[in-house]
């Protein structure tokens, strides 16, 4: 019996490298989770084969700024000259459906949406090591080691924000990472703070107690 | 990789008849996990094939009363004549090995363990429906219908007292039940305040951030 009908908006976030994409997939390979992605809105055209509402929500810059002053993203930032944001309406409406909506971003945009949502849930992924975490860098070989050393640079300053965050878990084993979040948006579910109110209205007693 | 190396009080209680001691049996039944009974002291005299430090810890009503005075029990009650309490050094030990000490006990007892472990995990255990708890009593045919309403009636009572605990789990299905309670404990492993010391760590970061 699910007591809490609400969806979760799930963050999952770390430094870059850390491997978030990967925990990310193997999290919806598990069946039996109502899980979805969060589709992103951008400025910049659809690419050959893009679908508008599935791979993002294409909008005019003109869009994009409108919905910036009427504050309605959860986090946006400007990249190459395009924006891209998370639209919070959106969002919400997955939530009131009662999925959980996943959302892997960046530590800084992970901070803004703390700001927003106070309900959702905050989970850093770390890795295992700063020389773990370098190694993966160098084996992607796709970047020249300037670029490696400045990555490296940019996580140490987020790793120590992990503490922001309502979880830290430790990338060593993909799946091992990825089923402690499924543990983790199941406990949550089971939160007495998200759960009282059903509880309550199902054993016929009143929400101050009585 | 376990940042978190204390074990956790797993405080499991909620209304009789609710099916405590069969969602506990579950969860002993699933395997991988270091999960350990918390073994009570008692003034009782053994019977016939009770061990020591197996089945309880058996002192005198003076040592006992010693332990009480010491403030040396998480709870304890009296019930016919003879003293049964948990002994607070006892779990701290096992805590201290990394090990999930579990406690299942009655909702007066859990709410003096709240007072005297803070960071204890309190999971109230509670049934589908008011209907369903007098089905159970009724289906065991051990006690004369007086009893059961009395025990409806206590019942009620401590359904008012959910919201004290952590988590509410609905024991709708005793192997759901127990898979929920062991989410529950890993997730509360992966929590920032448990975690954050050790991966400043491992990370090479002071825990104040710098």
């Amino acid at each position: 019996m699910k007591l809490d009908d609400r969806g979760l908006l799930v963050v999952i976030s770390g430094p870059s490298g850390v491997g978030k994409g990967t925990v990310r997939s193997a999290l919806f390979n598990m069946t039996g989770h109502d899980l979805v992605y969060s589709v992103s809105m951008t400025t910049r055209a659809p690419r050959e084969g893009e679908v508008d509402g599935v791979d993002y929500y294409f909008v005019t810059r003109e869009e994009f700024e409108q919905r910036i002053r009427e504050n309605k993203f959860l986090e946006y930032a400007e990249f190459v000259g395009n924006y891209y944001g998370t639209p919070l309406d959106k969002v919400e409406e997955q939530l009131a459906l009662g999925k959980e909506v996943v959302l892997e971003i960046e530590v800084q945009g992970a901070l803004q949406v703390r700001e927003k949502m106070k309900d959702a849930l905050f989970i850093f992924i770390a890795p295992p090591s700063i020389e773990d975490l370098y190694q993966r860098l160098i084996n992607r070989g796709t970047e020249p080691i300037e670029t490696i050393n400045e990555r490296i640079a940019k996580a140490k300053r987020e790793i120590k924000l992990a503490y922001l965050y309502d979880y830290i878990v430790v990338n060593d084993d993909v799946d091992n990472a990825a089923d402690k979040i499924l543990a983790i948006i199941r406990a949550t579910h089971a939160k007495t703070e998200r759960t009282i109110h059903n509880y309550n209205k199902l054993m016929g007693v009143k929400d101050n107690g009585l």
